[in-house]
């Protein structure tokens, strides 16, 4: 079974999605499944972190943006491709750095996710955005 | 399905293989299917990257060149693996940092690609090498 | 087929798991499938490297701690979940660098692995801990 879900970001950060994705799954009432997610974007990723520290997922976001800074930073000016702001080329680099699709067994109907474990979008651009991941069961 | 892709390369950067894949795919005429992309190597990657703007690949491949630079770096100089040459042991490193694998679903034969999403093997080694890209759909 | 996988890890590096997991896929012989393996952990991770010396794992290992330092180092000032300890939201981080998940083809009853590649957990705490990986083919 495939599936889309729709995230609106609103600037840099992890948007949890845990809850609707198992929700979906689990209403399957799959045995044993695999479940893929893949994002339609090349400017944000998908993660899987710590869901119960709201600072990890700050930090998170913090490191990578120094690991990663604006193209207006001086370290930065090696960049050619800057026509769409400062946030884009950064946002393509964290893309590539992050994972584009993840892969989760499914059993007894449940996501096999360990109990720190949620699922995020990472958005990486600073404008609002309407984010797409799709979802499959096999 | 099974089969395998092989690029060519000639020094590290970004190769696209999203047009021979796509057409391997589509004569499949699958409705619903995953398919996986595995790198058979340690030294190449594939990312899911902006196909738009070659800037954007050459701008991938500066940031890693800077973010792990090659073991003749005073910054590198703590590295033990350098008998095979100075680019060897940054192409491992940016192997792990990587994907390997990338899962993409496939709906009404297509694969669920974002506008501007195209698949790359991402070449990390200086010297011309033949890769391996398994690609498999089920 | 799912089964679990666990590692007791005794402080940061790589620990290989190539051979019993492809024991566990051999058995199975399977004519053509894919392997999915996912660490349940957030502070571990999963990397297919070179097999063959190991400075190349304490070479990984040693770029990672030097990308992410400990939360000790003023580099890192920044970070708000330090509670665990300083080795605990580097951990964090590095997991969502690195893989969390791997899906590799397999043909004729093996996985359709490159010569040089090894499966590892890459561990990121200092403690002892014991991880688990789970496996399922489809």
């Amino acid at each position: 079974m495939i599936d889309r879900f729709h995230i609106d970001t609103d600037g840099p950060g992890l948007y949890e999605v845990t809850a609707p994705i198992a929700a979906w799954v689990e209403k399957q009432r799959l045995r044993e499944a695999a479940l893929t997610l893949f994002v339609r974007h090349t400017s944000a990723s998908l993660v899987i972190q710590e869901n119960a520290d709201p600072d990890v997922q700050r930090d998170l976001q913090a490191f990578f943006h120094r690991l990663v800074p604006p193209g207006s930073d001086p370290s930065m000016s090696y960049l050619r491709h800057t026509c769409e702001g400062p946030d884009d080329m950064p946002a393509h680099i964290k893309s590539a750095l992050l994972p584009v699709s993840i892969t989760i067994p499914i059993f007894d109907g449940h996501m096999a996710l360990g109990t720190w474990q949620g699922i995020y979008l990472f958005e990486h651009r600073n404008a609002p955005h309407r984010r797409e991941i799709v979802a499959q069961t096999a």
